[in-house]
């Protein structure tokens, strides 16, 4: 008797949570990656820089590993490539500009020695058992594509980030026949990007923004500042043309903007005019009605250009009355604040700020329910896996799902590590595989856990304060100390009676501990704790981190 | 020549900001007070509880106050009041729902004998050389009135927080006659809500939202929770008679739903039907289509019974699948992401949540721009004074002013601190006093600042390294130590080789000051910080704060 043939499809990232995508594709014994992100930190996360993955399964199956497929060149679908690339020798296929950000990430990184491979919409790929076809999709980045995976068990559809655009600012729009194709032929299983599913009708058009961004700069008079992802080359070059169109030069600047611009124009996705582009020292030399700055700091990261310039603390680039700041982007979640500071600020400094909330500067770029909807309708698949999005995202998406009439029990709401296995039998949730997320902080990969962050917290709330004590380690009396030191707990200055009477609490603390025999550090240490952090807790109703150190001297 | 006469209004909280409502009104040496309100911490504050308005300028004119005005009985516009009763002996005026919530307030922060005088609408009353007008607005709470205070050089208005709702869930409409009214007799200055500013159109009738809690509660099947701020004592009646009308007992859960409940029926602001009210642990006795628990928790707040209840960690209530939670609010900037971390939980439990983004469960308290401008349209005042909103909403506020025909020159975009004087001949932003926030941390009052904010923002990131060293008076060499502490930047256990080579570094540049002759304990502990700090960064790209301590024996 052979052993039953087995697809399984397991996620690794990007279900039950915004970010991180990664997808395992196994059939028996060979594997294909699609995507391997990463997310930004949470804010019970304090210091972590990125998170990614925990890879372990891939780890544990190196060998089985075929390809990596990328669907498109952001940041949660490819920032955690490096941490992959690194333990593991596979190749990478992505679209020509994907495979361009790409390379960036791997320099910086020093991954040498990365084979990748370009692939276009409509091209396909064998791989092992596995044939891939590469779908045209519209997002917010050029050079996004949807998957079909072929495999004996069937097929799979993987839309990738998607958006049904009939009139993209350029390339062609979603390969609507193939989809339907694919749907007509039969197809086994469908992940769909579930990012939007929350909001009624249809995502409006790169277009739409393109005739806003245009109105903006025909009765702008002063200089234009144009803020955007910068990964959006779609935006980008709507705006250049703009620019080109009103007789304004452009100037790019933020380190991702001008990686993003020099990779997208060699590789032939940003359209730049002749004599349009100048350095940002040269402006200064320009009328201001000729001037458009290209910048990064749309989220209102802290280090960004745009923030900088807010904040007064540009380098380059002081804002004045009479500047234009577009802020083409909608802050993501968690953002709202840092953009609506910059939005205050650059008022404040006198320019006239078009941002989202009222202004048409910007379009998702993820379908709506009833690109959603279509989709589903197109492919027409016997079980339905809806990825990318929260716990409440992917519920609604099974929902419109079953308005479709997808059976409920052909519907996986899965969680990352699950194993959604498929045979001739039928599909089911067979196992779960280990899987997370590992935090990023500085050169440390998955070093910070609960602890470190849970301490993290706690400091950051009251503060810590130490007390430190030298012993005679002949008789347990005290050689020098109690001394106090804080931080972010109170003003010293203003604190000193109150740690004065720490320092006397301490004592007597230590000269009960004495006359009860307690000698062992530990408990020394417990009781100089407790009895302080009560002291403090009744005096300022706070409860500082309390680190006594006890010291020793010998042989006295 | 006598001194001329000025009236001036001075905003000490609330413009360029969102919360901490208080404004002066001060007419020679006769001052009034609207409203003092607190306002929750941004992130950058970590540990603070709530932030107040710098009280310096009432404090310095102690005996000119005649009187506070409350608007209505919302945290960010009384949460302030015991911090400046305690100080201050004046009466305070407010319709009967604000004070008695205020009256709670008194008595938790044990403040009695503090005077207070109920108005309602339509009342007026003399204060000194004022008579101010209570007039009846509609809010997200009961009893909210705008303010007209009339003084020898003219009318000032303040709308208080206000919308114009044409069906109130209870009581009348905004009072149209008397705006109008004082309109036609003239005004001289307009101070309007700019909460909403951003949005177009009419704000919803909160009677649209009781049209989804009856359809909500006519189809579900097992228990409700219904989830919205304590305060909306409009949308618990709607849900109140909801639930009688599909006959459901109500309970009620959270510390502050429970006080408004009480308070709000006690005062007749709430009608509860006879035999509907039960206790917590009565519904297990309940056939769960007969349940319906009114909770806080609808901003995600950690401890609040709805976040318990989500977390499977309340005491009395766990969700079970056929449980319908109703979050009847919309997230407060900053808070998006703790509500759909409870709303994925809560599905993951098994309940339907029902929430605003696609229920229309929740509609504004604030004027949107059409009520906005109706408002100004009604009032006609000369002079124009934006407030409760952040600085672009402030400007947005001013434009829609502009289009309406208050001159430019008329309208002041103002910050906190400002003087706006009026006299004979005009208005002016004639002074600064002294304005801004002050932080609460437990029982501490101001005594956080920026240098205890920065340290725990730093120790949040990367934590904290504390090196110990016990040295003898006499030579400085080294008797204890160096110890190394370490928390909330790496795991101790992981980490003790490089600890190891902490500790020998510390004692390389020990030996290296021995020397050189270094023997300040400043210079040595700099020395130890720079070369740890470079050290530990090399290695992990990490900066924690690192906090020598030297000790001394002497006479040895």
């Amino acid at each position: 008797m052979t052993k039953e043939n087995k697809l399984q499809i397991i996620p690794l990232g990007g279900l039950g949570e915004i970010g991180k995508n990664m997808t395992i594709i196994r059939y028996n014994n060979q594997i294909l990656i699609i995507d391997v992100g990463m997310a930004f930190p949470d804010d019970d996360m304090p210091g972590i820089d990125v998170v990614i993955p925990d890879m372990t399964y891939i780890m544990e199956n190196k060998d089985l590993v075929l390809g990596v497929l990328i669907t498109h060149g952001h940041e949660d679908h490819i920032g955690a490539l490096p941490y992959l690339l690194r333990n593991l020798d596979v190749p990478v296929y992505g679209t020509r500009l994907a495979l361009g950000i790409i390379q960036t990430k791997l320099n910086e990184a020093k991954l040498s020695n990365v084979r990748t491979v370009e692939i276009a919409p409509r091209d396909s790929v064998k791989l092992g058992v596995f044939k891939v076809e590469f779908i045209n999709v519209s997002h917010s980045i050029p050079g996004a594509v949807g998957l079909a995976i072929h495999t004996p068990l069937g097929t799979v559809v993987h839309t990738g980030d998607f958006k049904l655009d009939h009139t993209p600012a350029s390339g062609e729009m979603l390969d609507v026949h193939k989809f339907a194709e694919l749907g007509d032929r039969g197809v086994l299983c469908l992940l769909s990007d579930s990012t939007n599913v929350e909001r009624t009708g249809f995502t409006p058009s790169e277009k739409f923004v393109g005739q806003n961004i245009d109105e903006a700069f025909s009765s702008a008079e002063g200089r234009i500042i144009f803020a955007s992802f910068a990964s959006n080359v779609n935006r980008l070059q709507q705006a250049i043309l703009a620019a080109h169109k009103y007789n304004r030069k452009v100037a790019v600047v933020g380190r991702s903007m001008v990686n993003v611009v020099d990779i997208a124009s060699d590789l032939g996705y940003l359209d730049i005019p002749e004599d349009t582009l100048v350095e940002v020292d040269e402006i200064v030399n320009l009328p201001v009605e000729e001037v458009c700055i290209l910048t990064t700091g749309s989220q209102g990261e802290p280090m960004s250009a745009l923030t900088r310039m807010a904040q007064h603390d540009h380098r380059q680039i002081s804002i004045s009355p009479g500047d234009t700041v577009i802020i083409s982007a909608s802050p993501i979640p968690g953002n709202e604040k840092a953009v609506a500071r910059n939005i205050d600020m650059l008022f404040k400094l006198g320019a006239k700020v078009i941002y989202e909330h009222i202004s048409g500067m910007h379009v998702s770029g993820h379908a709506s329910q009833e690109e959603l909807k279509l989709m589903i309708s197109m492919v027409k698949p016997r079980y339905f896996l809806p990825v990318h999005g929260e716990y409440r995202m992917l519920m609604k998406h099974a929902d419109l799902a079953g308005e479709l009439g997808i059976p409920k029990e052909n519907t996986f709401i899965a969680e990352i590590g699950n194993v959604i296995e498929f045979t001739r039998h039928g599909a089911r949730i067979a196992d779960k595989v280990t899987s997370g997320r590992v935090l990023i902080d500085g050169l440390g990969i998955g070093d910070v856990g609960n602890i470190v962050l849970r301490d993290r917290k706690q400091l950051s709330q009251d503060g810590i304060l130490i007390i430190v004590l030298t012993l005679n380690g002949a008789n347990g009396s005290i050689l020098s100390g109690p001394d106090i030191v804080t931080r972010g707990f109170v003003y010293v200055r203003e604190s000193e009676p109150m740690l004065d009477e720490v320092k006397e609490n301490t004592r007597r603390i230590m000269a009960r501990c004495q006359q009860n025999g307690i000698r062992e550090w530990a408990s020394l240490k417990n009781q100089i704790r407790d009895g302080v952090g009560k002291q403090l807790y009744d005096k300022t109703k706070r409860r500082p981190m309390i680190i006594p150190i006890i010291q020793e001297v010998k042989g006295l």
